[in-house]
């Protein structure tokens, strides 16, 4: 589907907030619809999230401690007729190594994001036999 | 090298299909010459490449099972005279480690892919002694 | 903060030049006073960091030989009134697995950068007792 471009949000979220809320209250606050996401920081305690294909849920995998936000990456679409935030996350500890996944919940230390608006046509999510909810898929 | 902004894409890729030749196709089906390009979603069986600077060729690494796709980004311009994809992902397992590299080929589970389509004078990637083909540098 | 859009920079970064440093002086020479900034390539012995915050400063981890730069993912805002690019990256070794943080140095194998300007009012990093130096934060 094709979009052409709406607003256009940098800023950083405040200490103590828990990330994914603040995305949704933030996209619902200012009636962003459709948009792509991105942010760096980091997170307290984040949960991520691995999709289990035989239980068709995810698996919540939970960290402790600080974690460098090294990539946050998704969208804002509808689901339930509200803007809703799909985001990934990469997350890197005190030794450097990675872990990542669907981001479940972390508590803010420092984050930046990165808000561009898209305009058209909603693109809304849609529960599906698998357990997720998705968009109809391109052609 | 500068451009101004051109379409905004924003899509499911049907389940099953192969990712890096999805974009490729899409991109030339959309007559996509310059663009940059992020997704995330679940791969299966992904495979990526490690540049081997010794042996001038990208060392592949085959892993197996479905991965959370973290992170996908990358740029479209000209290779051969044809819209082409320069892809790099973050990939999660069960137990949330990440791998990453170069994306060589990944089975679509579920991926969201964003592309932003740039105008401008095509850039060009052109083969080099290191085994890599390239554009032109920055000053 | 909303911005509108500016300017669209895609480009290389030429072979052996320190990246952060890169970024900061084309950022400088062009003007770009916020933006958004992402890219994929490859580094020589990068040196990520996280932030200790017990200490107030960031931990650095030196990283050697050659690593994919699967993501790199950040702004460019003033600090001390010159523009300065905070950046986050993922990096990937020969067996695919990642590491990552903050982006302190890494001399360019091959990266690609696009960078989209942002215009409106200025963003200002501002020193922090915690030792870092942010932006005021959204309400």
């Amino acid at each position: 589907m094709r979009f052409s471009r709406g607003r256009n949000f940098l800023f950083r979220v405040p200490e103590g907030r828990e990330l994914l809320g603040f995305i949704n209250d933030f996209a619902k606050k200012n009636n962003i619809i459709i948009g792509a996401v991105s942010a760096i920081g980091s997170l307290r305690d984040p949960k991520i999230g691995y999709f289990d294909e035989a239980a068709g849920e995810y698996k919540v995998i939970e960290l402790s401690g600080l974690y460098e936000l090294v990539s946050l990456s998704g969208n804002i679409s509808l689901k339930d007729g509200e803007p809703f935030a799909h985001i990934h996350v990469a997350l890197g500890g005190p030794d450097g190594r990675l872990y990542g996944g669907h981001l479940v919940e972390g508590e803010v230390f420092v984050v930046e994001v990165f808000i561009q608006e898209l305009l058209g046509e909603p693109l809304e999510r849609k529960p599906q036999e698998n357990g997720l909810t998705l968009w109809d898929a391109e052609e």
